[in-house]
């Protein structure tokens, strides 16, 4: 048994991989910039997607695909942005593939986008082996689940581009080791970028926004000019 | 690829289904209550462990098993308390299975216990669909991690016995809404037993501890006697 489960799991990956790629064209065509995030439930992913969604608009055509088990309740939430927002309902299944991106992305028409951003369901281990063709993988950990979580959970750490610490306005009720939690986060991946934010009092988010935008413009600007 | 991966994973879930049955005939027979934690990352099982173990220590005999995709820090962590413990290393894989405890039980001899507790991996959804033997399936939820999470993540909460909304003490700190939180619980699960712990400043431990003895004893009571 244990032998059949991981070929299935390699030609599944080897198959999301390749679907993957298709997608990476795709937004290379529209140069659209994809940015995912991926953490445990409730560090606080769909809060700053929420700021970011409504910091990003005036300047970009920005919109949103939020993967869960079940509820399109973040959906709603971040539709309340203004930016167009799709839910993908996984029922049981613990992680985005590269399909279901594909598959909301076909059924969805928000329009030409410079900046898609793609929520994972909260989850610290599963979708650490899927590419979804984004650009950028951001892992957020709060400062309320422990300063240990990169070394209990390091696939998810090796494939993440930036870390955001969040729930920093928490860090002192927390008891917040900042030290120990930077140790944990650089032996796993030494040198990773690493932003600290709070979505409740805007701490450390216009670092964050900095840094996206100045993606999203090198994307936009990338083959030399706009197509759309 | 569908067909045959739902295919796979029945075939892994009836399998696993036949090894808990297993499980729960040898704790039946050495009367070991066995209690399973699941959460996400970071929602204080390890802390309420501790906090169990010590406390659980001059009146019974117990023991813990520790799931980690990687390090044996909460081994280490746990083994404070005195009582044995053993982790179980799990690499990439993002739950503990019946087979899983069966081969840690077989390879350590922590002595009679009449209590064993089981830290699963850190992840809501995955852990939901393997049953391990236990008696009691603990789900814990923290204060700073939304009061929506049960209507997210609905399998989890569906199959467990009994919730803990931990890290009480953060409630005011995280502007956490009790009303909202427990409507979103008893939605998924209406009448689900709910307690408030916090391992820190130790509220509502006491209330968890008589809960857990009372279930020690009936299961040390039954049949008899005690047969060691």
């Amino acid at each position: 048994m244990k032998t059949r489960i991981v070929e299935v799991r390699q030609g599944i990956l080897k198959k999301n991989d390749a679907l993957a790629r298709a997608l990476r064209n795709r937004f290379a065509m529209t140069r659209t910039y994809v940015v995912s995030f991926v953490s445990s439930p409730g560090a606080g992913k769909t809060a700053l997607l929420e700021a970011t969604l409504r910091a990003a608009q005036p300047r970009f055509r920005v919109g949103a695909l939020v993967g869960d088990l079940a509820t399109a309740n973040d959906a709603a939430r971040l539709s309340r942005s203004g930016a167009p927002v799709r839910q993908i309902t996984t029922g049981t299944v613990c992680h985005l593939d590269a399909q279901m991106v594909g598959s909301a992305l076909d059924a969805w028409d928000p329009g030409p986008l410079d900046l898609l951003c793609i929520e994972n369901v909260g989850n610290l281990v599963c979708p650490s082996g899927y590419d979804l063709g984004e650009d950028l993988r951001v892992v957020l950990f709060s400062v309320t689940e422990g300063e240990d979580k990169p070394l209990k959970y390091p696939p998810i750490f090796n494939t993440a581009d930036l870390a955001l610490i969040s729930k920093i306005d928490l860090a002192e009720a927390a008891g917040f080791d900042r030290e120990t939690a930077y140790a944990s986060l650089y032996r796993i991946r030494p040198g990773l970028p690493v932003l600290e934010v709070s979505a409740r009092t805007g701490e450390g988010f216009a670092a964050w926004m900095t840094l996206l935008e100045e993606h999203v413009n090198r994307k936009r600007g990338e083959g030399g000019g706009r197509l759309n």
